[in-house]
């Protein structure tokens, strides 16, 4: 018999004298009834990792209090422009490793890293050649490119977003005045030859929005908010995998040291300066800094499959060799 | 040399290169600059476990992000009366293992459970025999209680806190009326014999708040949002462990099934009947419910011991055993 409204409880797994020990079970069962088997197995996961940490820590109740005060005030602060948990994500390498995961790489392709928070959709498509970045402090660079598929094809039509800070480190978003004017941004589409090419500035390091939660943490832990001078890239073309990645510029402070663990080695480029061909071929001073880079996209179905094998093999590697992997996910075998 | 106002890049751990599988060791290596042994600790074991849980579920984009929706939500629904954060911990058992681990307790004492979110501050303190509930639709209840130590003398003077649900099965603070009138709760004292007494109502089964964000997880995965019937204890008693507990009655619904996971069998009580000699005595009617209960209190010198004993027995069962314990907390041992 059902209290007013309640379910049938006899109809639920029976839960009885909890203790350390016996918790983690007792939940698990209690989310057995669950329908999704993935939904299933990612919170039979997060409920393991979650109690485990709190007996390995001995989790206090102050410490508990102040997670829950903690997770609130990185809530709260979130709005429509600042996005506090994925920069939590961020700080703690764990967008860097979802990415990683999510998006795998055949060696010759080129990596991806941290979409991060200042990527916006309102960027004008601008046809190649055109200065992206409206800042007079910043220092000239032209940036010359290629789109390949891993087996050397020139790709034409790939969308592909560039962003950037001014010279003082900071998007144009992070600028109240800022209204629909995008500036260090620009949407440029690849042509026959899988070419893309524009005009910018020499990307400067800065440091993170540190005025909330994230940076008090980070100074807590004795770290610092900042991360190396880099651009965004992020590349968009049917039936190929979506890149999202981004180029260091080699020697930069902090490119040891990334505040959000953004830097792979095969993304970092040495600056090279513009000859006078150069300078004559792309309207540009000689001795201009230069940016080159060859990207190489996957195809869906190389990605797809590469998913598959890859999310096989690390169930294999964890002892897990009971799940079935569905759409490059691990779920638990079917009875 | 470091940029604008920036800390010297050299003067921090390196890392480069980052993938799937040392991500985890060069958030520890950044992570280690932290001068709190004890903060150091829980984000090693907080940032392994989080990275463990990706790997182990292969996490898509797509989950992340849902992941990074649900948390903001649950942050953005808070105020100054609703914590939604502690109802996620509730429904995932994670309070009740907290409570555990920080509130050991020796076997001859009462075990403690969930706080919940619904205790106040501003309860009367009231003498013993005064009616806590002014819910007519309720059934009487007559209370009595002793509070002892674990030798046996009773504990005169304990401040105990009560605090139920009306007979709709909602707390006082759940009325946007309510107003500074508290309703259902009450402070009491014990006497030289470690008694004290009051008439209330049989606590009735309710749903937990399930308009939010948690409620809709708990939908998603097949279960129900009850507690069972129950009437929350907390005592506080100088040279004593608060304990913050709550009675159960035996055979309610959902007893085996509560959404937060508070149900200790040591805490189910069946409700007995009063005579005619206890309703002279204690003026309530012949056979009105009678809930009897008898509460053990554990000194902080004996809690402190305890909590040492566990934290160190856990750290060896784990293979930590290059731990240190400060104050009942493991802390990595100083080189």
């Amino acid at each position: 018999m059902a209290s007013q409204g309640g379910p049938d409880p006899s109809a639920v797994p029976v839960l009885k004298d909890l203790t350390i020990e016996n918790i983690t079970e007792n939940v698990h069962r209690i989310n057995s009834q669950c329908a999704d088997p993935r939904l299933k197995y990612v919170m039979e996961r997060l409920v393991s990792h979650l109690h485990d940490f709190a007996r390995e820590t001995r989790l206090s109740f102050e410490e508990w209090m102040a997670g829950i005060k903690f997770l609130t005030e990185v809530g709260q602060i979130c709005t429509d422009v600042r996005q506090e948990f994925i920069l939590l994500s961020d700080i703690v390498g764990l967008s860097l490793l979802v990415d990683s995961i999510d998006h795998p790489k055949p060696p010759s392709s080129t990596e991806g890293t941290v979409l991060g928070p200042f990527h916006t959709h309102d960027a004008s498509t601008l046809p190649s050649g055109t200065p992206i970045s409206g800042d007079p402090a910043g220092t000239p660079l032209l940036v010359l490119c290629t789109v390949k598929s891993t087996s050397g094809a020139p790709i034409s039509n790939v969308k592909v977003d560039v962003w950037e800070t001014d010279s003082h480190g900071k998007y144009d978003v992070q600028y109240e005045d800022r209204g629909n004017k995008a500036d260090g941004r620009a949407v440029i589409v690849t042509d026959e030859e899988g070419v893309f090419w524009f005009k910018a500035i020499v990307p400067v390091p800065y440091p993170i929005p540190n005025d909330g939660p994230v940076g008090k943490l980070l100074e807590r832990l004795g770290r610092h908010c900042w991360r190396p001078s880099h651009m965004h890239f992020m590349f968009e073309k049917g039936g190929f995998d979506n890149l999202v990645t981004a180029l260091y510029v080699r020697g930069s402070d902090y490119e040891t040291s990334d505040a959000v663990f953004g830097v792979k080695e095969s993304l970092i480029v040495g600056l090279e300066t513009v000859t006078a061909q150069q300078a004559k071929q792309y309207d540009v001073k000689e001795g201009t800094k230069l940016l080159k880079y060859d990207f190489v996209l996957v195809t869906d179905e190389e990605t797809k499959k590469l998913r598959h094998d890859e999310a096989v093999k690390a169930m294999k590697s964890l002892g897990r060799e009971g799940m079935m992997v569905v759409n490059g996910l691990p779920v638990p075998d079917v009875d």
